[in-house]
């Protein structure tokens, strides 16, 4: 099967860690492509990078499903676009978010609060062991605060997921492989979001740049 | 003061209709400009047209900011680029769908379904009749199912919310002219959206067409 | 438009604060009226404040309504007598609390802990100095603890709040001046509570002092 | 030891059949009195009249306490002035609503929908055939609705409650008897509400008719 | 009337103690008998306990019903086997973590956080001064952080409710006893739990050790 | 890699159809066994079933884990036993009720009634016509209640899902093969539930048949 990962930014730097990223997710006869969007930010962190971007992660999925791609993954925490995506198409889309929101209660109470790491995204990803040891200190808070089970909040983190969960010994979620997970069992076996929850938007006249 | 209202559709047709509909709940010493975005579709009735509607309300607000004006009110139940509106200005920003959703409680416990008149967005505003009769039968549903207050969902229905409110007695609200009161008390006494809650985005590379 | 403030304890003490306080939020055409109840608490601070004060509102606000007036105002977060109130008459009555609780949302996520000041509400008003000092402490632990809007707790409190503001960035609400806008807002456009949320305690025999 | 059952309406219409509803919860050690309220209403059904008879139940609760009184119950499924009269003493007051609600749910799952009767309270005791039929109508029709339990929503009617059980072979609660049950108990082990819940109110000028 | 009283675990050792504990709550004219079970674990404290010892409680429970018991109490807060146990029978049972839940409500805002002694049961039980400085520790620390009832989490912790309740001042609930009272009351006015919520299994084979 | 699916019945009748039906969930390398349980009954459809069983489910887990599995899969909605064999083990276990339930929202809104047969499981499976038709009423009945997602409330269905989901045209999840994809992923990148929300019971003395 081929699966799209679109990576919703407008600079190429994310797709070789996202590659590797998801690399134990992706069997064997799946083959995925990554793609970024034609316009938009150079990295999302606020309501308003998500806004900016959505148009264009629609469009890219629109794209998708006419190359005859059998699922879509967005790759990045906040799922910008995509409930408007799934509207406009018929193969499964699906986001980090909603996948590790999702599974991480079986495996524990998972974590309620948002424990900000004081970085932008893009110095997030320049200093890999600066941003390790605050993810590091920011889960131990976490623990000792009750969470049973945490989330890395930035796809971007390349390789601290496994790091972080071997050094604390509870499990650390990375939403986009377990969204590319989902979305080649939806494959598998016939599934796809409702359109009774997303119906197709009716034709009307779009004007767009 | 001078509010300014975004219509956030590509054609001009709903701005008088707008205008007749928000007068009531204009202050004299309030003046009003309507405005279309430039770049979306020509209704908003599903999350897709809601995403690809949000930056080109977003500019919008920003231009606002930078006109002067001293508060903007997004003219759609569905408050598309609401959140990162209010991230990119300090000014109010007010959308008529969280306007109406809060000050309902006040009048009555709210209606909590949605009922569908089963009509696109134009085709509501072009028979008015017809509008009106489905309207007035979907509301005495919700009656009957124990509703206390009714929200119009759509903003572009010009005119019929009076009409309903005095057949049915009971209170009608309209979240646009509720949008732009309270815009308007929010300029006289000195608040806008808190910063913590909506925090201006950082700096970095966007491009945009 | 006429609009009753009533002042929901047996002192005049307050009738002076809370004239200048609501100023702001009246419009040039409305004309305001304070009023205090005719039995009840100097102050009022607990439930049992709150039940002894009630009936004495209700008969105001019936009384309000008889003498023409278009809305009403109780000047009490606590909103004593409310809800019996809406259900006494017609035109609108507005408490500051549900004004508050229902406008924050629309500026930030609300502070949903209360933070105690340690003192009586007469010794609130008694030394402003040391009232002011002891808000901008419990505003910094709720800003610590992630509140993003404030709520100042007590109508008492003169002129506090436009100082707290302006000291802490944050928007520091006023429930009187809210409530009086929202009433002003429903006079203009012809809303007021829902008779099916509120309906008219039927007819009996009630025997009072 | 004693207890006062407060009937919180200013007729004494309702104390014969009050004694006999609860008679099955009083243990052969126990003297339970009956009391109406000084001023008031007929009956309670509506917050305005609950607003209007909580002063005088929380006087007649006050004055329980000073008679050496083990424990009050309220009879009437609004508890009105519960809250109010738990801050005002240190014996235990209960609720017939509070009691009602919370044990349900260890019998089954609670309807959680009011089914009205049409008539005002004063009806409801005047004709018991027509109300039994009423009731039983509205049982039957909250069973189809997925009810598992039944609560008598008014304290005044008068020997309906087992009557209706039979008939239904579900509990019917009625929750007179449950908070007296309580009462009971909470004598008998020193229990009563947590001060830091309701704080005795401080010292202040109350004036009183 | 007689009621049973089950001791979920396989040794004798709590039921001299529990005996104690629940005998200001039985009446004069109520025989308590107690029972352990045939097969489980020498205490409860996990999901795990609790699962290898229902089965044994649901036998003792269809047991007690068989023998003319009028009701049962499972004298364990985790209620271990009680949604099966009112299944299989008509008799009520009662589980103390359910009544100490319901009935905390009326007393004062109940504790949502769980304070862990850090002890096992066998060990809790074992140092009866040591385990009263933990929990009068953990109390504390439950009502600085705002608790205004609290609950005692286990069982078996002989006399020391009493103790604790009296150090500090605030209801110290013990949910054996109120599980004791409530089962009592239930008897005395002919409810149980409703059949509609816990209908009678069908019969089918089921083989057993 | 090795799972174990646990039917935790005690007969050997649904071990073919259970077979059949996960098939397209397992992948090439994954070698799938299937077992029963020791003691219990000949279906799961009540609380009481679910306590009767779960021991033996928990004892069948431990099983697995030293007999090296990678994966248990409990095959029944139910989830009997789940939490339990959390604490007991290390190894991933998954329970279909878990999965079916997280796994919904991400397709549509989740049906949230559940809508009963009317027949036992033992009925439910021996006239597949007779089942196929009630349940499509059912369905039908969800959807147009507003249902966007169906889950198959038994893993006994053998091969109705399918048939549903395309005569209805939502996505109608069956909950083994979700549980069977999850345990697989969770197996593939080293993820397991979290020790601090399922830490190991405590070694005590555990007498059991």
């Amino acid at each position: 099967m081929r699966i799209l990962v679109i990576i919703p930014i407008i600079t190429k730097d994310f797709i070789k860690g996202t590659r590797e990223r998801v690399e134990p997710y992706v069997r064997p006869d799946t083959k995925v492509d990554f793609v970024n969007i034609d316009y938009g930010t150079a990295s999302i962190e606020s309501e308003y990078d998500k806004a900016l971007a959505a148009p264009f992660v629609i469009k890219k999925v629109e794209w998708a499903e006419q190359q005859g791609y059998d699922a879509v993954v967005i790759s990045c925490m906040g799922d910008p676009g995509l409930q408007g995506a799934k509207q406009a198409v018929s193969i499964p889309v699906v986001g980090p978010g909603e996948a590790a929101r999702q599974i991480a209660p079986i495996l524990g109470e998972n974590v309620v609060r948002v424990y900000p790491t004081g970085l932008t995204v893009l110095q997030l990803v320049d200093d890999t062991e600066k941003t390790y040891q605050i993810l590091l200190e920011n889960s131990k808070k976490a623990l000792a605060e009750g969470a049973q089970v945490l989330i890395l909040g930035c796809t971007g983190l390349h390789g601290l997921g496994k790091r972080l969960q071997e050094a604390l010994g509870v499990p650390m979620l990375e939403g986009e492989g377990l969204a590319l997970s989902l979305a080649q069992m939806f494959v598998d076996v016939g599934l796809t979001h409702s359109k009774r929850a997303y119906p197709k938007p009716p034709e009307k006249l779009r004007v767009y740049p």
